[in-house]
């Protein structure tokens, strides 16, 4: 395989797009933003996409499908939703086409909507629409449902999994009794996702609460788990909102408690995307290519054989055989490559390439040797280990492996979050380091906007460990009652 | 549960619709056309995704994801094509919205396309349009992938599951070196689908060949599996394509062989969508309800405390722990309803609409004679089991009632296709019995035409067991070569 992409040092951003297309995980198409999402991407967004789902289910969820178009007028109904979503989208303005009378087709006139369509951006509307015939009594509710679909923002520069006009997500939509159980819900499915960031993922996140600038459109508070990149930039990995009453009123949605007396529902949503597939690369990877945690990754274990003859290759098979049948007997996905049309060399580049976690070569001599050679991708240390135990050493491997990713991303984060304790020393960091900085703010939406325009850093979230320490705000010298975490964000 | 729906004699249609919305499996939306999956109806068909993905994955296939919007001018690729389903679409033509000024939203005349988007109907065109960047050699061949996705077809009569502007299911796309291959590939997976509608869904259909006039928009030859409603029209479940390289030359896809020479690669498309929902619904639902075959269901057994205390209901809760235990342990889905907001009866009305396949009621009585009384939903009968070894016998009643639903299917269709060897007779039945009617017919796409116009009736298909007799057409009396199958569809 002679597939060399860019080095991180040489140009970041190239060496993400040379990455992700080289290792087969998605492709820009014909469609202005819309991305190709490929088998071996696809792959790790359904184990993904398998791990949440049935912890959505563990914690008392379903799931369902709600319709892809919301008419036009929905999403004026709610006043700080129409301003963050119904701008960038999708219009379906026709349903029919007609021959051009040239061979061609053409948007036939005379099939225009009375009302537009527009592709779902987010899917609260169209779901408290619905939500307003399903809630009637307390019995009713809670209500915790969750969809996977597709939805279209326009978006005029993109880039694989970060930034895509369709990308694919989850959204879960609750409606409950009461304020407090709203709250927890938000709660619930933020440490969901954060525990799924750190012990599936081995991406380290913090949580944290975002500023009135950074929140939902139409949520009261907008709660997010926030990762470190290799850059030094920041990614929003997820986001749960508490969006208090908003939708019920907007939608009319309510219900009788049990002294029979009429009240609004409370409402959460909270969801991730092919977005974290751009958070697991860009965490781990380096410039050999795609590096994963086992516990993502759809091909745990290799074994390329190095042989001359048909017969040594049988040979080789024969010896690795129990191995195999014993990492499968455990669930470890694992591919003897006999493919003869490669040599080992280009086998190992491309299993690099493609992040398979342990790469395990074998010949005639490591079998009268009874050993075989193994190669750990995030390290690449290369070990000769007896093949006696082989199958267990390998399972703890592994897990080793899923710990060092994870123990490796915290070190950088913590080696990458500073203090700023003065405007220069804040805009020094953010020029030369990057990463979290943690500084003071007054508090006010005026002030981080200001941040905003002189040097692109945001307020990626206050910490929910957030220590009380008063200070003084880094721009404007007001008071501050506690630090917040900036970076410059993705 | 007071929930009562129209009898099957009174109006089909009618029961059809109210069952659907009654048993909680879909309902319609202010978005004309689209349904909502309801999260009972979405569990199953979450079922039938998860057995049907297993298969393909088993049978060598990858999953992938393609853009949802195609250029208008990819339709126009494929002559045939385009007329099939450069029709009746959702057409985007704007990518703004922009306030109007009285807190309303309008679409932003500044913001037209170049060129519509398309929101796929179906995804050939998209799909073969990326292949071509993604085969280059008969080493990248055969290239077996899958998409699981939503389509939009603009319908002006919609039937919930049946027919209606967005859709899911899923679309394989197939492309290989040889002619040969992707028959046997197109036969394949109509195999694959046959196994999943009569072992899993309990569904028996006919497999066979589209007639030239239902053959897919480009392909070569459509093979189909058709079930039989028990208003005796029939359904198409499932369809999978020969396309022979008519896609290939349309993109322009081509690949060196061993010997070095270029060819255009040969394709194959299949798919299945939540039709099957209508089509499982329809085969086996009664007046009291859904009828769930086991292994579709997302509930096998239920169990229903009759009790007048607390304490007595935790005492029969404890007499049934064991064999809850024991059904869990089996992998078989299991519910004590300790809900004191409802009576029994209530319950039982609601789990007879819901399609749960096992019931189990038990109060103070039952335990005392080491009792419990079973209720099967198949044929409503009622027996009284000893508690001893009921794991194992309700296990065997969840196969003998998935067996049982086959069967009484399997009886209906033999007892519902007929032949008819004169026009006359063929009038006759259609109007008096419905069915499939087995007949001689020409061969040629007017006659079947004509047919189709003088009562409705289409070729349903040719059957693949079509055993060879000649015969003289029923409209035409021209000879015949085999009878095919002939009803009123869905």
């Amino acid at each position: 395989m002679a597939k060399e992409i860019t080095s991180r040092s040489e140009n970041y951003s190239q060496w993400y797009i040379d990455l992700v297309r080289k290792a087969g995980l998605a492709d820009y198409t014909e469609v202005k933003g819309c991305m190709v999402i490929k088998p071996y991407g696809f792959g790790i967004w359904e184990k993904m996409q398998r791990v949440l789902d049935d912890k959505f289910k563990e914690t008392g969820h379903v799931n369902a499908y709600f319709p892809l178009f919301i008419p036009k007028s929905f999403f004026s109904k709610e006043a700080a939703h129409v301003d963050g979503f119904a701008k960038e989208c999708a219009v379906v303005t026709h349903y029919r086409l007609r021959n051009d009378g040239t061979g061609g087709i053409e948007v036939d006139p005379e099939a225009k909507l009375e009302e537009e369509l527009i592709v779902r951006p987010t899917s609260e509307t169209i779901i408290w629409n619905t939500y307003r015939d399903w809630i009637k009594s307390y019995r009713d509710l809670p209500l915790l449902i969750n969809q996977w679909a597709n939805v279209v923002r326009w978006e005029m520069r993109t880039r694989l999994f970060l930034r895509t006009t369709e990308f694919l997500w989850q959204e879960g939509h609750t409606a409950h009794a009461t304020r407090e159980e709203a709250v927890e819900e938000a709660e619930k499915m933020l440490e969901v996702y954060a525990d799924f960031a750190e012990n599936v993922m081995a991406v380290p996140v913090v949580k944290g609460i975002k500023s009135a600038n950074e929140r939902f459109a139409g949520a009261l508070e907008t709660y997010c788990i926030e990762a470190l990149m290799q850059d030094g930039k920041a990614l929003q990995a997820g986001t749960s909102h508490f969006l208090g009453q908003n939708f019920a009123k907007a939608f009319d949605v309510k219900y009788t408690n049990k002294e029979g007396k009429e009240e609004f529902v409370w409402a959460t949503s909270w969801g991730v995307s092919t977005r974290l597939m751009g958070a697991l690369i860009m965490t781990h990877s380096d410039d050999e290519g795609l590096v994963l945690p086992p516990r993502l990754a759809p091909l745990q274990v290799v074994m390329v054989p190095i042989y001359k003859s048909e017969e040594q290759m049988e040979e080789v098979r024969a010896y690795l055989q129990p191995t195999i049948d014993g990492l499968k007997k455990r669930g470890i996905s694992v591919k003897f490559d006999d493919r003869d049309t490669h040599r080992p060399g280009w086998k190992f580049a491309e299993y690099e390439m493609t992040g398979v976690p342990v790469r395990i070569a074998c010949g005639g001599k490591d079998k009268e040797n009874q050993q075989i050679e193994i190669a750990r991708r995030d390290t690449k240390e290369k070990m000769q280990w007896s093949i006696d135990g082989a199958v267990d050493a390998i399972e703890n491997l592994l897990e080793e492996i899923q710990q060092n990713l994870f123990q490796r991303a915290l070190n950088f984060r913590t080696e990458n979050t500073r203090e700023a304790n003065s405007w220069d020393e804040f805009v020094a960091l953010l020029k030369e380091k990057g990463g979290f900085i943690s500084a003071h703010w007054d508090g006010t939406p005026e002030t981080e906007q200001k941040i905003k325009e002189l040097t692109k850093a945001t307020i990626r979230c206050i910490p929910l460990d957030q220590k009380k320490e008063t200070g003084n705000c880094i721009l404007t010298g007001n008071p501050s009652e506690g630090r917040v975490l900036f970076a410059l964000a993705y």
